[in-house]
Order: C-alpha cells, then sequence, then structure tokens
C-alpha cells in the first residue's frame, strides 16, 4: 500500500480520498477549510497544516482543486506543495486548469527533482461512487506507468493522452459537451413540454435514446428535481467552458455550440443560479421561455 | 403472423421491411424508385405499384418516408395511401415530419374508418440492426396496444407518449440534441487536435467518456472515416432541425444551441457536403478552422 | 396627378396614403378594419369595398400589408385586387414576404395584361413623416420609369434593384441588420449600465458613435421610454427575420447573428412582448441580465 | 500652445499627432519602432528614447497602444511614462484595455501626484482625418476640463462619461456593435448576392439604408475592395471583442450576438486572415458560404 498525499477535500476530492482509504493506502490530507475534513479524519486520514507538509510526507500527492488561482495558491510559497517536495516523488494534479498553468506548475516540479502528471477525470460524484470514473493522463509516460495502480483504485478506465498538460486540453475539449449537451437537452424537454409532453415523460424518452449520454442519464433528471448539493455548479462549469473558449481564441478554432451556451450560463449567474448545479441552464432557459419550474 | 404494407424502402425503411419479413410476417411493399426494392423481393416481399395498393392489402402499413412533402405526395390522392384504407386497418407513419401535418393525416385517415399513429424512431441503420431501436407513439392508445407487438419486431423500446402527433415532437426535440452533440464533438475534438492530441485519441477518449451517448459513440468515429453510405445525410438532418425551429417559434420555446447548429448545416450544404452523412458538420467547422481532414 | 389606390392602412400604409392625399392625388382605398380609415375619409379618401374595388378603380394600386398570408388574401379570389385589375394597369406591393411569393403574384398580375412592382421601403414611422424613407424596386424597367415619380411623393430615394422579387430580396437582406443592431445595441447599453455609466448616457454615446445607424438613432432612445404605438412590433420583426432564415437556408447563407438574435425575438415573445416594439429585445435581455427596465 | 507627450505613434496615433502638431502644438513622441515616426520628425515632432523621456518632458501625456500588455510595457518600469510623471501633469490614455487595468495605472499615476483620464475614441482613420472622431472622457472632471481643448484639436465630440475606467467601458460597449454590424452586413451581402443582386448595389441599397451606420458607410464598401493598410485588423477586433466578453462575465451580462461574432473572428484568424482589416469577417463568411471573394 501506497504513501499517499492529497490536497482538496472537496466534493469530487473528499470521496475520492475516502475511497483511496477504503483501498488500504495511507493517506495525509490538506483542506483549506479544516473541519470539512473531520469525517475523513474518522475514516484515518491524517490531517496536515499546510500543502507543503502533505507532499513532504507523501510518495504521490494528489490535488484536487477548483481553478487555476486555486492551484496556484496550494503549489506556490513557503507553504505550497512544491516547497516540500522530495527527489523521486510524484504530483497527481486532477484539478481543471489551463494547459498552459499545468505545463508551468510541471516544471517546476521537475526542478525539484519531482515529477507532476495531470490527471482530471471526466465524469460526476455519482460516477465516481459508482467505480466508473475515466481518467486521462498528461506527462511522461514512465511516471504514468508508476502511478496507473493507484489511479485504478480511484476510477478503472485510465487512459494517456500524451505530455503535460494535453490531460487537462482533452479534459477541457470533452467539458464542452458537457455544458452543450445540457443546454439542448433543455430545448428539447422544454419543447417537448410547450408541446403537450409531461416533463418526466420527455427526460425518460431523451435520456433512453440515442442522446442520452451517461451524463445526461445521471444529471437529465435535475430537471425534475435538483440536487441538495450541487455536483458541479454554474460558477464552475463556466470556468471550464471559459478555459475552452481561450484555448479556442489561442488555437483558432471556432466553437459555435460553446460560445453560445456559455452566454446561458451568464444568464444563469445573472438570474441568481450561480450556486447550483449547473443543469440550472434549464431554468434560465425556460424563464425566457416563461415557463415556470 | 400479421399482413402487412410497407411504403418507403429506403436506408432505414427498407431494413425495416427486411427485419418484418424475418420475423415472418407478410409483407407489400412500395418504393417510388421500384428497383432499390429488389433485394427485398427476392427476400419474400410482395411489390405494389401505388401506396393505394399498399394499403388495401395491409391490415397494417408502415409509412418511412424523408419528409412532410413526401408523406403527402404517398397520402392523397386517387394513388394514396388513405384511398387504399379499408375500416379497422391502421397505418403507422415512421416518418419525421411536423406535428401539424401529423395530426391533418390523422383525420383524414380516421374520416376512413381507419386509424393511424405517428412513430418515429431513435436511433441509426446500426442500432436497428443491432436490435436496439427506440420508437415513441402517438395517437389513440387502443391502437397502440394493437400494434405493440409489430413494433417489438421492429425495436425492443416501444414508448407511449400521448395523442396523435406528439410522438413526432417528442421526435423532433430529440433530434435537436443530435445536431448540436454532433457540433459540439466536432468543436472537442478539432481543439484537442490542435493543442497536440492526435484525432483518433481524442474521438476514443471523448466517445467513452461521460458525454459519450449511443449516437456519438457510432456517428464519432465517422470524423475519422466517413462511411460509404450516408446513415442520414446533412440534408435531412436539417429538415428536422428546421422542424424543431419551427416548432420553437409556435410555442415560443428559444433554442439557441439548435439555432447556432442549423447555420452550420447550411454551411455544409454551402461547402458541397449535402448529401454526406450529418457527421460532415465536423468537415465544415474543421475548413472554417483551417484543419484539413 | 393620379388616380391611386391603397390597400392596407395601418400604421406604415394609412400614413403613405395620407402623404399622396397631401401631393393632391385622388386614393381609393382599402382596409380589413374599415374603421381605422376613418381619418383618411375626412381626409378626401374613398373607401371601397373590397381590393377587388380599388384596383378596379385604380391606375395604379399599392399594396402594404403585414405577411405572405395577408398578400394573399388581398390578391387572390374574386374580391381579390386581380380579379380587378384592367390591361395596362400597375401594382405597387410595398409588403415585406418572401421574394416566392412575391414572383408568383407578379406572375398572376401579368396574366390579366397588368405589371407589378415589389416595391418595400426601408426606414420607419419617423423616416416617412420627415419625408426621407427609401423605396427599393423590382420588376420591369418601364413600368419602374411609369411609377417612379408617384413612388417620390412617398420617399426621395427610390433605387432600382432588378426583376421581380429582388426588392423583397434586398430588403430581407438589409431587415437582417435591422434585427441584430438593436439587439447588439441592448447588449452595449447592458453593459454599459452594470459598468456603472448611467443608461440615458450610454444611449446619448451609443447612438452618436460610429455604430449610430439612422435605425439605431430613432429606435435608441426606445430603451429609455417605449412609444405609445409599436413601429414595427417584435411578431412582424420576427415575420422577416424567418423570411431571411429561410433565405438563407434556401440559397446556402450561414446567418451566424440573425439565427442568434431570432432566438431573443422569441425569448421576447415567450415573455410577454409580442406586441410592442421590437425594440423589447432590450427587455428580453435585459431581464436575462437581472437588470429591470 | 501646449506642451504635449505622445506614446504610440501607430495607424491612429500617428495621425493623431500630426493632426496636434498641426494645430501647433510642441510634441514629444515615442514609438516602439522608431522609424514609423521618421514622417512625424519631418513635421517637427520630437522624438525621446523611451516612454519616460515623453512624460518628463510633457504636461499631458497621450498614449494610444495596441492593448492590454502594451500600455502595462509603456507605463511600467524604469523607462516607463509613470516613471518620467511630474506632479499636476496628465496623463491622456486612448488606448482600449481593461477597465481595471485602467484604473490600476489611474492609481499609479495619482501616486506620483499626477492625474490620468481615461480617452478612448470611436471611429476611423477616415472619420479622424474628416476631424469628426467622437471621445469619451472616463477621470476626475477637473482634470477633464484641464485637457477638454486639446482632445477637441483631435475630434469635435468629446463626452465625459464619468470615473476612470468607465470611458474605456463604455468604448468597449460600443465596440460590440462594431463588430456584430459588420458580420450582419456580410450576411446580408452574402444573401442579397446569391439572390441575384450585384454585390456593389447590395452594399449601396445596405450602407445608405436605416441600417447605414457611420461605421458602415465608410467599411461597408470594404467587401468590394479591401484597403492597402488595415484600418483595424482582425486581431485588434477580436482583442475588443474579447474584452467586452470578459466583461460581460464579471458583470453577468449575456452577450449572444458579440460571442457569436468572435467565433467569426477567430474563423478569419484560423483562415489566415488575422492580419486583414476586420471587414475580412465578410470573407470568413463568404467562404462558409461557397462564395468567391
Amino acid at each position: 500500500m501506497a504513501n499517499l498525499g492529497f490536497i482538496g477535500l472537496g466534493v469530487m476530492g473528499g470521496r475520492m480520498a475516502d475511497r483511496l482509504l477504503t483501498k488500504g493506502h495511507r493517506v495525509t490530507g490538506y483542506n483549506r477549510t479544516r473541519d470539512k475534513a473531520k469525517r475523513l479524519v474518522d475514516r484515518g486520514l491524517t490531517l496536515a497544516d499546510s500543502p507543503r507538509a502533505v507532499s513532504a510526507a507523501a510518495d504521490v500527492t494528489f490535488v484536487m482543486v477548483t481553478n487555476s488561482a486555486a492551484v496556484e495558491a496550494v503549489a506556490n510559497g513557503p507553504d505550497g506543495f512544491i516547497a516540500g517536495l522530495a527527489p523521486g516523488t510524484v504530483i497527481v494534479d486532477m484539478s481543471t486548469i489551463s494547459p498552459a498553468l499545468s505545463r508551468d506548475v510541471a516544471a517546476k516540479v521537475r526542478e525539484r527533482g519531482a515529477h507532476m502528471i495531470d490527471a482530471p477525470v471526466s465524469g460526476s460524484v455519482l460516477t465516481l461512487e459508482q467505480g466508473k470514473l475515466s481518467i486521462m493522463v498528461g506527462g511522461d509516460r514512465a511516471t504514468f506507468d508508476k502511478v496507473k495502480p493507484i489511479l485504478e483504485d480511484i476510477g478503472p478506465k485510465v487512459t494517456y493522452v500524451g505530455g503535460n498538460g494535453l490531460a487537462v486540453s482533452m479534459k477541457i475539449a470533452t467539458n464542452i459537451s458537457v455544458a452543450v449537451q445540457m443546454l439542448a437537452f433543455a430545448e428539447g424537454v422544454l419543447l417537448a413540454e410547450k408541446s403537450g409532453i409531461a416533463r418526466d415523460v420527455a427526460v425518460d424518452v431523451l435520456t433512453h435514446s440515442a442522446i442520452g449520454s451517461p451524463m445526461l442519464q445521471y444529471r437529465g433528471p435535475f430537471v425534475l428535481q435538483m440536487p441538495d448539493e450541487a455536483w458541479f455548479n454554474v460558477n464552475l462549469m463556466q470556468k471550464d467552458v471559459q478555459l475552452a473558449l481561450e484555448m479556442g481564441r489561442q488555437l483558432d478554432v471556432p466553437l459555435p455550440t460553446a460560445a453560445a451556451t456559455n452566454e446561458w450560463l451568464t444568464a444563469a449567474r445573472a438570474m441568481g443560479l450561480a450556486a447550483q448545479d449547473y443543469a440550472a441552464v434549464f431554468d434560465a432557459l425556460a424563464r425566457a421561455a416563461g415557463v415556470q419550474r
């Protein structure tokens, strides 16, 4: 069993750490708000005072935080995880950040004689709990081979994509469809509903049809009943779509559906739905269609 | 075994008729271009000279033609299927047409003492051949109950949606996502590719991720290699998206992703890709991104 | 002075007929709702009982109705204006309808030995009253030359565009920008306003800047105060945008901004603003931005 | 006559400095590429070696550079204009940059006992040369009143918008329409052309119609003949649209037409048109419509 670290114990990170504990690994963890990690401590996790203390205690340290700024906050400075790295140790960054930043952090990690791979996931809380999460990996292959068995303890489908930063590129390219599929689904539900079909029948038919992606199968029903806790809120979804739009401009790829969808995520925020699950893009469109949830 | 009719023996209709023959039904068929039906005649199908001759010979007549104009052409006039209907017989219209026209035709069928249900399908040639096609049904429930076993010989998932025209409404609402998911997928593939990820790796990761709907799983690989025969070409796809846009205006439902996607189907046509499978929306976007197929 | 007819005495048509009376012409008029024409009768207009009675009494008959269906209603049948045409008389259709329908009606007019030109206008009630309206003309040149002096009594800029139907094509191509400019203007006003700039200052700066088209100069201030009577309501504007979108599909021209704008006209309708001036697209966007008018 | 400085002597800045020299002012100038300023030196401009040398020599220093990075490059560091500021002097930043950066630079200028206003312009090379440029001003009113007469030597319409950063906010809000109007115009031209109307007739009718903004009146004809030198190229236009989109997200304003247009600017870049005048968005759309320039 490995000696692991986990920085970022939120909705996804906490469940991943839990899973690693269940598999028998020793896990040292860090979270900005300490009390959220209490349940994990009861389950055997050792809580550290800083990202540096985590990376100093672990052979392989996972990072799962919300955005580029958060990665920079836990990576840099005297208390950052870079400062704690011993030669030969590994950072596995599962956060969805800009590919350029991912490569920058990987370079700094390399200066310490350590290695970093970017390993974002495709899936949700539910996919994770069902043990079906898929993980994309970017970085050098030797490090990938070394860490792969531990990644498989989190999710069964682990795909090597290429060099540093390419896995987050791949993730961002995937998330275009995550956002767009949800809005197109909302358009379909509202069209069916205004035609005279009950909303729950529409959701059932759509999610079981040829367009029923795993994402729509678990998130589609949110247009009937929102979850108590947002799995992935409007703000986070928009952050990912914006990463895609920025990449599109840098690489000269027109992204017509991503751009159109992004403006409806903005509308959702303007309507006060920023902290709700991004399925709330349905609510934004419904209001513009004069329909009550 | 039932005494069936089948009007429209094209890419989908022909395979459905074949399937019904395999299940042991007696099938009388009609196709505008006769020679396309030759293979089915060898398989036991009786070829009739007019839609009227089909409906006169059958207890249940299936109709699977390309658009509203084609349904009107085979339904009306002295040689149309309405003229051949005996009381108590049934028309099963599987074509995707406007809900209003579907209700009009159903009313005329009723005047003959016969019954009509609209029964569009979600899925492709492949889904059909795998015996996984899902069928939505609109019309009166008694007729639905009567015909259901025969529909199950075509595809296993048969869902009753409501009164006449509602199944085509549901189908059109579904097809928004069919078109939009393909374009959003193309955006992701091109973004990944210009980031430095091989196109086939990108397709593999995307189709096996949370956004991998059944439609994307069979059609996604078309961006690597187009099929010899278009399963559903750009013209047909745009016809369905336009039906959705018309409904959106009549029912006051804004359809932002459908509208954005429709303009790229138009671009595909302008670039000479009208007769290709609608996966060619990838090619249209690729050209705008300066990428070669 | 000429012996004129005028079919359609609404917001624009009524003011045009008034202008022709002022110039000294004899005008026979028809309006579906008779009482709306009362004021014009006081000014000297002779009210007829049918479109046919108008065209039978006049050498040149103007038609200014709201859409394709309305043109067909006043053109065809025993009471339609076609039935009343004497050889050598002229129809001037100022309605914005589909180019195909315009050519159809022109052909029927020709069968009577009469001539038709399509002569849609660019401008508003205000432009008309200021005597600045511009008129585009499609049809044969001899008829154009004959009618031109009378058209100049309505508006000073009369441009010959080409054969039958081309003037309405040109008008529809113009109206894309009419709708889109208004929505882009609304985006700018809301962005300025949420930045901390007073709405009236924003309107003033925008309408006097390089983007201040005549249309925005008269309609921009509507975001501060809507007019009592809609000059051109959301329904009519959307009708024109849809004509453009239909032409775009027939002629294979992608219309990305027209398509995006059309969905916001739909949203305006869904929010109950259909009968307001199309400047209400500002209100639709403002609600989506969480802003009060 | 005033003792002025001018940093950034490109397409617009050079012509502005020329105009100030014509009005009799003493002008010290700086440009990154020195030789581009040769013609102005012949006209009497004193060329300095650094932005610092300019601001040290002048009472009022104008800055007109291409983007946020360029403003930071000429503002900061030992050779930046901030380092050269004497108390009571004034910086007039005419660059279009993010409002947040504008406020940051203004704060640093204030620390030196000097004052800054942001003063972006609406208009083009042509508008400037015709003496019709309009200028928006943000900053404290006392500084505005002091500098106003000099600004009027550049353009006659000078509008005070509010505090620091608000004029660039207003400019960005204006530039949404600059980009969108051009694309909507291109849609109209292509629709007219494919209908059978000559392109030059379409341009003439459109630019003289109700949608003919000053911008379209000078730039519309570019779809017939591109200028030898880009007045404002695709890259610069996209920079401004992106500033708008960023503000839209920060302030929660959906910008549907700006977002749609931005993707076509990206397409223009991908097609190799980045350095051409942004009227090249016509060429991008034309290619997607299968039309040759």
